[in-house]
């Protein structure tokens, strides 16, 4: 199936990335942005290829800001053919290629700076990451190119990582998960079983006890290796974990099959849960689709935030426990956003539910995409729920990070959000998110839908068959934020039972798509107050205003400072809509009448109970936030 | 004036630290408890004494836990002669003047462990601290006993500090402020004007730019001179203030007179202010008392906890903005409870005003009382207001502690606590806490009144003069916790205007009091909601449970889990006297309707608003919790 967006709103997020972010990015990576830290990257790679003298600079993990790059790269050109930015990629993959040693090794901070300490700590140093990170940049270069050189360069890297690591072979896992989905990315494209076992070994053979983490790290410890941590900091640091033999962090204290509860370093978990979900769905396996569905599930029911966002602390920046959700002290770091996205799609493959879908959709239009400011050029790596008056100072959007994970990330993901419109399953053809695209090749080679939408702001979604596929069905995801819903085909309003039945959160037609077929639907979209279980302390007597896919927060801008003293008073909000000519240009936003407490008297304490006075508060979509000034921010009110 | 205590409750209270705590505390001392950790702090002293071999063991201030028993042995021996304990105490002085040096130099971490480092270090090495610690303990242990031995070592000290630091010399401050409140407490003993002076400079001169703390701290990197802390982590650091330049931990920001808001470590700062506020009475200088003033203004109407608390994190352990009080990241320290305690009363010698005795009896009650376990045995060191399900590790009171500045500050401030509860100004004498007592020996020898009580649980005050002093006016406190009161006096209800005048809340009785006068107060002590300012964001929609002085809190053990979903629903509280038999004996016990929040359904998130359930609470005083069960607990709930 192939998939082209045709959608103004996700046109213009696709389009900063393209001519802001990847140009920005390689800039970067080149050393030539004075306000961003410096990347020394591409220098790193011209280094390890002898073309150049110097020291490696960065991060253990610094290469994989090239490969994410590529990996982009990929995915743009897929969208729009560009010679140049081809030639670009053509021209880094040779140096990758001049980089990688004869055995298939390549990872410039070992090569380059420390040679002996390769493979001495596959806990912290991230060397198997980067293989993963490599992998999947080749094989989206790869599938969108068909350029051999890539492809030799990443077969050659797997190939030595299958002789070195798997059944039979001492056990030894990746500290931060990644290889075991880009294994199995490379198994999907080259069939090649033993990118498979390789990956079957990591996903199903972790977490055995007495725990590889533990014992590498005090091994390691006994002979004086440091991590890439030490030699950063120039001091030698006993991990605690050793002590505790608490190895959650590393999402490593069961085998994943007997896991029930999420845990440990979000993006670790996610990417490494993303894998299990793969990996279940290509081996159709009961034991493995009920783990990662229990997992799931659990994540995404008990975890998670209402903008999708995961990542209840920046102590573990993971996991924390169920129904623990604090909105000011979280982390919600962008890559475990993007990574649930990851996992949801991996689930949808396995299972369509439109649970799966709409947590997409929600992490998508909120913690994912308000990562990016409004004009493509500064991002977040946490994105809180909350900020009060005393915790500003980072409350803006800084241009580039150190740990430059995360902006990467979104280019990646927003570049090939085409791969999580829709799925076919049998003989259906799901329609999981509302978004505009050209849909062919589903089912048969000629086949073609068109989908119309406006959202997030309005609610009408047409659909066109442009060429029917041979006796198959069409299923519409039915959003639970709509609370009333119209679909007409072909002028003819369809009722549920007669037309169509609800399964799973879709709407299944009941007839095959037949050429010349037209959907309209129309979706409800109006503010509603979403209410928290009552589980959740941080959000108790709160409520969030939302509307649509979109959830909305206040920001000191519009509703003055102290924002926690507004009580939303009314269910009614009217709708406004912004003038062009504003930064906020074209988005709805939501007027409603609040109370606000205020005091009796200077005291601190009293007996009195305080007086309260009206106030009109705007709301406005949560991406949307801190692009006009730095302020206090919250997504849930009280309401009474 | 001599004061003798004698209340049911606060009699309970001071046996509990003379038969619990300072036989325990010494045992400690001489390593004899086998769960307590090692505190090695005699042993330091028969070492520097050359009584003994060894190392030296502990903190850099572990020879201020043997001054801090001491002093509390002393307050012990005012209240109740024990010739053991004093000989006890006897010995141990003579231990302590063994160990002194010739030119009055006393630390034993320094005398045994680093000699090379003396003095190197005052920014965070604690030796003044030390010292005033050990005047302080000299000067009470002299006050009662008049036993010359312990006179003559602290004077000794005194002397080498007035020769080494002050006007004249090299700016020199102590990074732990505790040495000024010495100086001075030992100036009003010897009424050498030498104290006097050293004390003024360290109060005055503190907060110049550049900081002195910057300036040593960098001059000793510089040297590589290690702090106490490097030398304890064999490791060396370079602070982080030294780069920031901020010395708001040191409370060094500005000149105390500059100050308007309180900054830093909680301890450090009162300590610090309480020396101001006694200067400031002892110079009766009118800048020095607005400063004193205005700062006390500001820590407790801004940055106090309902409980009395002070510290608003365990980052600084200390202050941070205006109106920002978490009730679970808090710190509140026991000691900082204590230091405000100190604060207050010497703020009373400056200014009759019932704020400040409102504010020893608020920290007094809540914060300190409950910092012990109610047998006595087990003590706080952070006096959190709320703790959720998943922070119940550290709920309970620990034994003792590492760092044991807590349970003997608490122990020397219960067995003074005689000096807290009245003061004299010009011809009146104001009563300012509800405890029985009997007082002699204020204006003349033979003036002799009690006070009856039985606070905290019931609100009558009987007021008896045995034997007036000439032409004397009586003051009682009118506490702002009482919605209604009444006074009689020899049988005729008192009137406001006629009979008595109030001012600065004191009620002021016009008549000279006459021996055999006799006044019966009956305060309401009915349970009443309280709530925060509205810019207090951790408290908004809350209000906490008080009755009298008391603040009550709701433990999982009473109400069951998740005690947020809790809302009180009513004003009307049923009083529930609790039964000899139980742990909370004799205490004053409250019943509420409240209403619960449940779900509806399973779901995280939802568009349907939680329902509510009603359900019986039962508060407990914050100062008894943790004293059955470890669980949830919480001092604010939300109201409707």
């Amino acid at each position: 199936m192939q998939v082209q967006i045709e959608d103004a709103f996700w046109n213009a997020q696709i389009k900063k990335v393209q001519t802001q972010m990847l140009p920005f990015q390689w800039q970067v990576l080149n050393d030539e942005v004075a306000e961003a830290p410096k990347s020394g990257a591409i220098n790193n790679f011209k280094i390890a290829a002898g073309k150049q003298k110097g020291e490696f600079y960065g991060m253990v993990f610094q290469d994989t800001d090239v490969y994410k790059w590529l990996e982009a790269v990929a995915y743009s050109l897929a969208i729009q053919p560009d010679p140049a930015l081809e030639a670009l990629a053509d021209e880094t993959i040779d140096l990758i290629g001049a980089a990688q040693m004869s055995d298939g090794y390549l990872n410039t901070y070992f090569q380059i700076f420390k040679p002996a300490l390769k493979w001495t700590n596959l806990t912290d140093n991230h060397e198997l990451y980067c293989f993963g990170h490599l992998i999947e940049a080749g094989v989206a270069y790869y599938e969108v190119t068909k350029k051999q050189p890539i492809l030799t360069i990443i077969t050659k890297a797997a190939d030595l990582l299958t002789a070195r690591f798997g059944y039979g072979q001492p056990l030894a896992f990746p500290g931060h998960p990644e290889i075991e989905l880009a294994l199995l990315r490379l198994y999907h494209l080259t069939k090649k079983a033993a990118y498979l076992e390789l990956a079957k070994y990591f996903i199903l053979e972790r977490g055995q006890q007495p725990s590889f983490f533990v014992t590498e790290t005090k091994e390691r410890i006994a002979n004086h290796v440091p991590s890439w941590i030490d030699i950063m900091h120039d001091g030698f640091v006993v991990p605690e974990f050793t002590h505790s033999e608490d190895v959650s962090y590393y999402v490593a204290t069961k085998r994943l099959i007997d896991q029930t509860v999420v845990e440990g370093h979000a993006v670790r978990a996610c990417y490494l849960y993303t894998a299990l979900a793969d990996l279940a769905a290509l081996e159709n396996d009961p034991t493995l689709k009920n783990a990662a569905m229990r997992l799931f599930d659990n994540a995404t029911t008990k975890q998670m935030y209402l903008t999708g966002g995961l990542g209840q602390t920046w102590r573990n920046e993971g996991f924390t426990h169920d129904y623990d959700l604090p909105n000011d002290t979280n982390y919600c770091e962008t890559c475990a956003g993007i990574s649930l996205i990851f996992w949801a799609r991996k689930m949808l493959a396995l299972h369509s539910d439109s649970h799966y879908a709409e947590v997409i959709e929600r992490a998508l239009y909120n913690n994912t995409l308000g990562a990016m400011a409004l004009d493509g050029k500064s991002f977040y790596y946490s994105n809180v729920l909350e900020k009060g008056p005393h915790h500003l100072t980072d409350a803006a959007r800084p241009k580039w990070h150190a740990c430059a994970c995360c902006p990467p990330n979104l280019a990646r993901l927003l570049l090939s959000l085409n791969h999580y419109l829709a799925h076919v399953e049998n003989e259906i053809f799901y329609l999981d998110q509302f978004i505009g695209a050209n849909y062919i090749e589903m089912f048969t080679e000629d086949a073609e839908i068109t989908v119309q939408a406006n959202l997030p702001f309005e609610g009408q979604v047409e659909i066109q068959v442009k060429q029917a596929p041979e006796n198959k069905q069409l299923a519409i995801r039915l959003p639970k934020w709509s609370a009333r819903f119209s679909v007409f085909k072909n002028g003819q309003r369809q009722r549920e039972g007669l037309d169509f039945t609800i399964n799973q959160g879709y709407l299944i037609f009941h007839e095959a798509m037949q050429t010349g077929d037209h959907w309209v639907c129309t979706f409800e979209l109006t503010a509603r107050l979403t209410y928290a279980n009552p589980l959740v302390k941080a959000d108790i007597g709160k409520a969030a205003l939302t509307r649509g896919p979109l959830v909305y927060c206040l920001e000191e801008e519009d509703n003055g400072p102290h924002l926690w003293q507004l009580t939303w008073s009314a269910e009614e909000f009217e709708v406004v809509k912004e003038e062009t000519t504003n930064k906020l240009a074209d988005m709805v936003l939501l007027k409603s009448l609040a109370l606000r407490e205020v005091a009796l008297d200077q005291d601190l304490y009293t007996y009195h109970q305080p007086t309260t006075q009206t106030q009109v508060v705007t709301a406005i979509p949560f991406f949307a936030r801190y692009n006009r000034s730095v302020g206090e921010m919250q997504v849930w009110t009280r309401y009474r």
